[in-house]
């Protein structure tokens, strides 16, 4: 017991006090309220999976949190929950009838390097709607990770919008083997557009085929970007990926949402089951994406029940960082009621509290006999603006808490 | 991707489908309200911890899921909350003035053999009160986890309350060094009374000692236990006990709680934190206790934050195994409307659809423009019970859900 680590927290990973723990409370009410008023149903997962079941070819293990069970099976804890419910349906939830508009609420693990708003446990919130492959379907996920956000309190957010579809065009035109095309995805992925023209530059055919090429994916704005954009890009991927996000823009602005929506032509997302939309939100108030989502359409197929499928994870951690740095320090959960007692009157201080209780306050109870004076004090220290005092004759008196 | 542990789950651990899913949100949710009624707050600790956090001397470390940080430190998911918050008031929490009244809603793990009400990840529902030394602060967790149980449907269940002065009065009693003492204990623990009855004809000194020694620790009842137990108590831990008991009883009369609590004087838990009261939970429906708690007075101090402290912890994945055997299986989430419409009249639909939500609907919108003869399929596949039609003139009908 005397090691250094007695007492103390492994990096990235934190306590939450009553305060903050609240305010993450609220933030997950609000969600299951919100997400089950448009028809979403919640699933659970293990923490845990094999990892057949977590990894693929592409994925970057090595920021798995892995462990060996004792029959030497690889561990690990979940990355995200979009593998796990693909699983999920796909092994639990066959033959019934798509749309299948499932949501959850759960605690994921990244190796990361630990910094604000990147902990290496974090609560994501999310939904998958899964059987569905048309624009629609992906504006409701739009849709409804904003009014989340805007319910959040957040204010002044944005949600990007791309197509991997883009990429796929770019890389069919340039004609690039996978090694060098990942190049080109990690460059877009850390927004490294110096890179990405030098790249361009160097694949492209003519300049002009590479200005254009760079004139693309650097598109970001307001509607006006997709007529651009269908100037600009070639038959094929690119294009329909264009006329894909013309049909999501279209739905978008049926919701009332555009004023929240940024296209970006060059918006690509690290995961790589993405097979159209994808999306991420920003706020002014934190430097890495909000939330996140995007289409899925092979998804499923993996394990073996082939399904079109869109979703989005907001994580609660980044959430509670931007609210903290926009609206301040969350406030202390209150106490309403002290309810206190002279000797012989529990039984009358613990029906006053239940009474109390069920016009819904918060109540504590004193835990020994103590007299009305002690009784304001302990008011003041529980933060509880009321006091009432029961004596031992049966009588009671609400008293004032300052003395 | 070809193992046979592709697309399995390991054993122990299980998916919640929505149904069920939902149950064990409405457990959570009550659980959340009730004790925040009550003056509890919220804390929220990481998943995993530093070993030395976790273990002691005699905790059952073979029971933990370890795993090596990449540092090479030995690290565990977590058995239970209330070594975290003990932890994690005696760092982050000095200088609150007691009592506190914490409370959490958390994922906790056990390596144990699978068995149905035995998983290997569960979700705890617990308070713990610390900085209260007094039988009133036993009694309002004890009433506190009864008044849960209560609400949550399981109707008839008993709460045995014990305590561990009884045992250390054996022990003091029978002079038992460290290692025969745990023999007793795991009898005790194993409600082995034959082992028991042996283990104190072979350690008491006469048979008129063994007897008595037996007679007490096989008290279970109601008060006049306390009675019997005080004349065959010896003077110190035991008599220390059974008064303890006495006072903590009266407290939980004052609650009107009698009628769910039996006096068992035998009763012992598995962990080695407790220093007074024990308690366990019971329903019909569960070979295995659905709640636990006691009194832990010694584990803030070796933190180095010393604090007396009491509290429970109730298994939520027993008590949703009780409820189905209770109740039956878990009700299908519905969805109350399906809102379809007709091509051009989706912004329409989706305001419908918003004002009805509003009305605290659960609603479901058409993913892309069907005719409503086929509104009233998907409505039935949702089990939607209502289906409105946004017609292309702005009209919009309440169809009949049956055609």
């Amino acid at each position: 017991m005397t090691s250094s680590r007695f007492g103390r927290l492994a990096p990235g990973v934190r306590d939450m006090l009553p305060a903050e723990a609240h305010r993450l409370r609220n933030l997950k009410e609000a969600f299951c309220d919100l997400v089950t008023g448009w028809g979403y149903r919640e699933v659970v997962t293990p923490s845990f999976e094999y990892i057949e079941n977590l990894a693929s070819e592409e994925i970057q293990e090595d920021k798995f949190f892995k462990f060996l069970d004792r029959q030497g099976h690889l561990m690990a804890l979940r990355p995200d929950m979009t593998r796990p419910i693909a699983r999920l349906v796909a092994t639990r939830m066959k033959g019934i009838a798509p749309p299948l508009r499932l949501f959850y609420l759960a605690n994921v693990f990244n190796y990361e390097q630990p910094q604000v708003g990147r902990q290496r446990e974090f609560c994501q919130a999310g939904v998958e709607l899964l059987g569905a492959s048309s624009p629609e379907a992906d504006a409701e996920v739009v849709a409804l990770v904003t009014e989340y956000l805007r319910q959040s309190g957040l204010g002044d957010f944005q949600i990007s919008i791309g197509h991997v579809g883009i990429f796929h065009g770019l890389v069919k035109q340039l004609g690039l083997p996978k090694e060098v095309a990942q190049e080109l995805k990690d460059a877009l992925g850390n927004k490294d557009f110096v890179k990405v023209e030098k790249f361009l530059a160097s694949h492209a055919a003519t300049p002009e085929e590479a200005r254009r090429a760079l004139d693309l994916i650097e598109l970001r704005g307001g509607p006006a970007v997709l007529d651009k954009a269908a100037e600009l890009a070639q038959e094929g991927p690119a294009a329909d990926a264009v006329e894909n996000l013309r049909q999501l823009y279209q739905g978008l602005t049926c919701y009332g949402l555009a004023g929240h929506i940024t296209l970006d032509l060059g918006l690509l997302r690290g995961l790589d089951y993405y097979t159209g939309l994808v999306f991420e939100g920003y706020t002014v108030a934190m430097g890495f994406p909000i939330c996140g989502g995007g289409r899925y359409n092979q998804l499923l197929a993996h394990f073996g029940y082939p399904m079109p499928a869109t979703g989005f994870a907001v994580n609660l951690e980044r959430v509670l960082v931007a609210l903290e740095r926009l609206q301040g320090p969350p406030a202390e959960p209150v106490t309403d009621v002290l309810v206190a007692w002279e000797n012989g009157s529990m039984a009358q201080a613990l029906q006053t509290a239940q009474a109390l209780r069920k016009q819904g306050l918060k109540v504590a109870t004193a835990l020994f006999e103590y007299a009305p004076a002690r009784a304001r004090a302990e008011a003041r220290s529980l933060g509880a603006g009321r006091v009432i005092y029961c004596f031992a004759d049966g009588t009671s008196q609400e008293l004032a808490s300052t003395p």
